[in-house]
């Protein structure tokens, strides 16, 4: 049951990535950020072996690395087009199959709960999105919609009520929480069998490690070697830079393009030169969360460009006022790379497919059909 | 108490590195690694999403990328020597000196106990050096040794007899263990306060995500950020590549290097033209396994060059008819890198170092000391 009062708040048409969202969070670790660290020469003496953590942030140094204009492609380029929308749909197809026979068969669907605090306008229409997705493939969905001045205990009784409901088989907490809750604990409350985000650190170090398999794979790195494989493009032995390092996207995508056996670097806010970086890659994963990042100087002729960043930008002659881009120039990329990922419809979609993956994966577990 | 019969088997003065026991399973496999994956052109289609565990076979292409035979400096080259065994001193004499205090206050010190199956040479030389490491320190130290031939529930009592001794804080199994032992089970049973190798997923879990802080850093990668702090090498970003990505060496160094806000790069054994990416390295750690497997041509000139390598290689003018040489072919090193660790006497001696301090910590978060 999708309560009524969620779809009368969910009007936004937005789409916003994850990355976008932890954009905004930096932007209010600012102070901490710029009196910490800076980019380029002045870094500054490394620091001690534990609490290392600075926030990404990417500065103006990046972003005006090219400052030549953006010129539209006349010819529309000759990258092929990585058609992520259609490969979702047919992703979801398959699952609804599943679903319907799971429940001829035994009586039961799967069933994603969803977490929401507070009515960040982002989190209103991720969270419309994985509604509809549930829908379209017969899942169960329920949501626990909390105001933002709850308590931690609060989120934690919700989590605890979705880990013994059996109907229930996937959970997620719509991150970010607000800026009071302490993340890591309340994700420590969630059974890791429900844990469909795959962002519990035992799952994140079963990826990690060789030899182990994680219960769950994070959506979007999911959905990137997902589209990689789907688009033949041989991911072994190849270069492969991952552009951001945020632990939901950036991290398990790293970690699984390393079990795929491709050379593996991380780019990220401090790191000297990207460019030259990100042009040794064969396949180019942009996950910074800032729009237009990745010029056509960053990439090396004929790589495979994932670009996971959706971001508002102003446009008059859009219905809304603004249109979402990537962290990738894509009228500069279709000349340059070889296929690439369009915004929106590429990665996006995909994140969503994946989920439900997962949660049918969950499903299937919980009730022994595997 | 050391048992007497181990103090009689613990007869070689070798002391072959973590990395280098890998590589002789490593072999064992071969048939298997070569009908799986080839290097370079040769490289097959992407493995899907999981599953995707294939072994690090250092083929010869690698070892044989540079052919000129390895001239030794006339002049001793101009990179300095970081020495990692005054280093791994002076931590230990620190450490003691805590140790005695807190004997004087509580009457209690460390104690870190070691589970060894079978009877490798490599193991027992590697249990020697823990063992003469904490009677230096003045931890108490205690070992359960199993036969080959036992089961996965004798070792799993072992270990849960040690979980549950109260003056034991720091448990290890020796790794790695015969091949008919599920490894992966097995470290489940140890009590993750206890994990001082930092080897449980959940201590890597932690260590990859930012904002997260594990109980324990693993040893060598600890010993070799240890090294770079004290010898005054920037980190935070610049361009660091590890070479191997073993679990327990490769894994978590790139992870603390990527902690400290480097650049980081795994290069493995299905990297393409793995000399031009260790080439890009500020900061190259070579943990391999394969002996002088980075010649002078794999360095950028200035680099910081950590050998985690410490292969044995038969030497007649030897007094045990062999010597122990790096991963690094140190002669050519240091005429191009600014700075090299030596084998022996470099990261070695300080992951023993790190091993006491992890000990030390686990102590004392569980005596409240903290």
């Amino acid at each position: 049951m999708i309560p009524l009062r969620m779809i009368r708040r969910i009007v936004s048409s937005v789409t916003l990535k994850e990355e976008t969202r932890c954009r905004t969070s930096n932007k209010l670790s600012r102070a901490l950020s710029s009196s910490q660290i800076h980019h380029g020469s002045r870094n500054p003496r490394s620091p001690p072996l534990v609490s290392l953590d600075l926030v990404d942030e990417w500065s103006s140094s990046f972003t005006h690395s090219d400052s030549r204009p953006i010129q539209k492609c006349t010819n529309n380029g000759s990258a092929r087009i990585i058609d992520g929308r259609s490969a979702a749909e047919e992703i979801k197809s398959s699952i609804a199959i599943e679903v319907s026979r799971m429940k001829d068969s035994i009586g039961k669907v799967p069933g994603l709960a969803v977490i929401l605090v507070g009515q960040r306008r982002d989190s209103l229409a991720y969270v419309r999105n994985k509604i509809m997705a549930c829908h379209e493939v017969g899942f169960r969905f329920s949501i626990a919609e909390l105001p933002e001045s709850c308590t931690e205990e609060e989120v934690c009784d919700a989590l605890s009520n979705y880990n013994k409901d059996a109907s229930i088989h996937g959970i997620l907490v719509q991150l970010p929480l607000p800026q009071h809750f302490d993340e890591g604990k309340i994700l420590n409350v969630l059974s890791l069998e429900k844990d469909v985000d795959g962002f519990h650190p035992l799952n994140i170090g079963n990826l990690a490690i060789q030899g182990r398999e994680p219960l769950f794979i994070p959506c979007t790195a999911k959905g990137c070697i997902e589209l990689l494989l789907r688009s033949d493009v041989e991911i072994a032995g190849k270069r492969a830079v991952v552009i951001g390092r945020s632990n939901i996207v950036g991290l398990p995508t790293f970690l699984l393009l390393q079990r795929h056996h491709a050379t593996v670097s991380i780019v990220h806010a401090y790191t000297e030169n990207p460019e030259i970086v990100a042009r040794e890659a064969d396949i180019l994963v942009a996950a910074a969360g800032v729009p237009n990042l990745v010029r056509g100087s960053w990439l090396k002729p004929g790589a495979v460009v994932l670009d996971v960043g959706i971001n508002p930008i102003e446009d008059p002659e859009s219905e809304h006022g603004y249109r979402l881009i990537g962290d990738v120039c894509i009228e500069e990329a279709v000349r340059i790379a070889s296929a690439v990922t369009p915004v929106p419809g590429g990665v996006g979609p995909m994140t969503v497919a994946m989920l439900l993956l997962n949660t049918l994966e969950a499903a299937k577990r919980a009730l022994r059909l595997t």
